[in-house]
């Protein structure tokens, strides 16, 4: 968790679940950002992150703690469409705010996707106080792992400092090796 | 598990995933049919029911004990079509035989549904040998449950005999209370 | 399950707890036998097998189905004393009769535990009404595996009779490879 | 986690497992260290607490994060004795110190548990790397709100300076209502 990253990158979407108005990234410097990457039909997001990022998101306050649910398809996007979104988020009793992500007119991985350059569902995106990404997982990670690094990025002050690090690199994650639904996730 | 129950009606439905021709229960008589209801949207049936289903098409021989899935739609139709059905299937790796129940023109519980008095999803349908509908339960049931009720009726006769019992009343099954989707499933 | 397998021989042991007087296999004819032999420093037991005898339990009738713990030490047998089991039975709140396997003067392994075989701990017999030996296994079953196994047993009659099956082997469970203290158990 | 808390007094133990060397709080100075009490016969140490601190310990560098298990016996003194607890640290391949705690001559609870004003097991402190309690918890805390906790403390610095907070209260935990031993732990 030591060093910068790289900033993240505006997020590009077409619509918002449970939010009366569409989030930015820029709107939420000061507070760490928990972006989950999802898909309503992969088996890992489903027993897994989403649970994590709810579990997330009724601990912290939401003036701290900001999660955000990402739904970035990448397969069958005939039958994930908006509509079954939103069956899904009523079902699943979900409560922080979902957006879906931007299609691409070119290829199967929406826009926002492509800028995180993910490897697939679910994938975990921790961007800190000043808007850079510190972890990136795709795959799963253990509740005591993702509680560490948002306790370490609370710590942080929330505006640059001279003395803040820089030029170091993100700190590495686990991978879970890809290649389709497994039980862990989906890649492209 | 005394009783026979009433006979199962015959299923009434318009597709079939996972096998290369549409199975009836009259011709199944002779094995042990689990007929699992269910719907994609349904947490409780993708938490609980769905893997209790896989795990028991796992445990017995198909030519004694065959499971169904009948995806019974009774809200959210328009998104819980027979494409997603299918990217669902694949995507959770269902193996057994998944039937979609007819959809009726005049109310939003399908013909099947209807048929069989179902008063949600997951619903657990044992049927026995004899094609008799022996165990009946709306919720969750514990494996010990499930797998004793099967391992009873796989002890009876295929066929009807003389000193079979009947007139008697079905075994009861506990009830879980209904009302919307809760943890355990989705009521009418 | 079609097999009869070997009579089990009766429990030689030292101690009752959970129950006003001691229980013989010869006095339990009539009904189907759990016995769940148990060390209360197997992990495996703790996690696993214990939880399992106690939902048995509590989910049969006693005058059809009996639960019975047996404490066969076989390692640390100068911590695993009656004392501690009273205290790790009252802890954990084991409601169903558990006997004491004797000690042996010759061997670590006790006597009732070298006169049925086992393996190491946990291990399930099941016993048929009759007092026969139908499964014998060493490891975990699922919870599937045992209600069907208890289902089938349930279904045979009481008493001796003429066409009753003989001869044939017990019914294969599947082994867990042992070697001292594994997750899934402890094996001599 | 904003609070000091209070100083933590140093451990008052009679053997240590699972380290060449006793270990001090004051030696410990400028980690974290996870304190864990438990009793081996508690069954919520045995199914959350322990295997969360196993957790802790092996994701964190030793260096910057110390568990510790205080075995802190407060009922059936007679059979949680060193060579029993010897053997359950063996069988439950637990890997960290643990240290057993001081018997008292005129009371049930023995000197460091009174010393910490523990409620029962388990028990979780966390200490700072200035040897403060920041948090004190009985009962079970998630693996998220351990990790966020620890992940904050990792983040102080280690030394003390002049613009430390002081002087204000340790963070709230939720507390589990005790009464001898429930599912989640015991309690004096």
């Amino acid at each position: 968790m030591s060093g910068k990253g790289v900033k993240a990158p505006e997020l590009d979407v077409v619509s918002w679940l449970n939010t009366t108005q569409p989030l930015t990234l820029a709107g939420l410097r000061g507070k760490v950002v928990v972006l989950h990457a999802f898909q309503m039909l992969c088996p890992g997001c489903v027993s897994h992150g989403l649970p994590q990022a709810a579990a997330i998101h009724q601990l912290y306050p939401v003036d701290e703690v900001q999660v955000i649910g990402l739904h970035t398809v990448f397969e069958h996007h005939s039958v994930m469409t908006l509509d079954a979104l939103q069956a899904f988020v009523h079902e699943y009793r979900l409560r922080f705010p979902i957006a879906v992500d931007r299609p691409s007119a070119s290829s199967a991985i929406p826009h926002t996707m492509q800028k995180l350059d993910l490897e697939g569902t679910p994938s975990l995106l921790l961007i800190d106080k000043q808007g850079f990404i510190r972890t990136h997982h795709f795959g799963r990670l253990s509740d005591l792992q993702v509680g560490n690094m948002i306790g370490q990025l609370l710590m942080e002050p929330a505006s640059l400092s001279p003395s803040s690090p820089s030029g170091t690199e993100p700190a590495a994650t686990p991978q879970t090796p890809g290649g389709q639904c497994s039980e862990d996730g989906c890649s492209i």
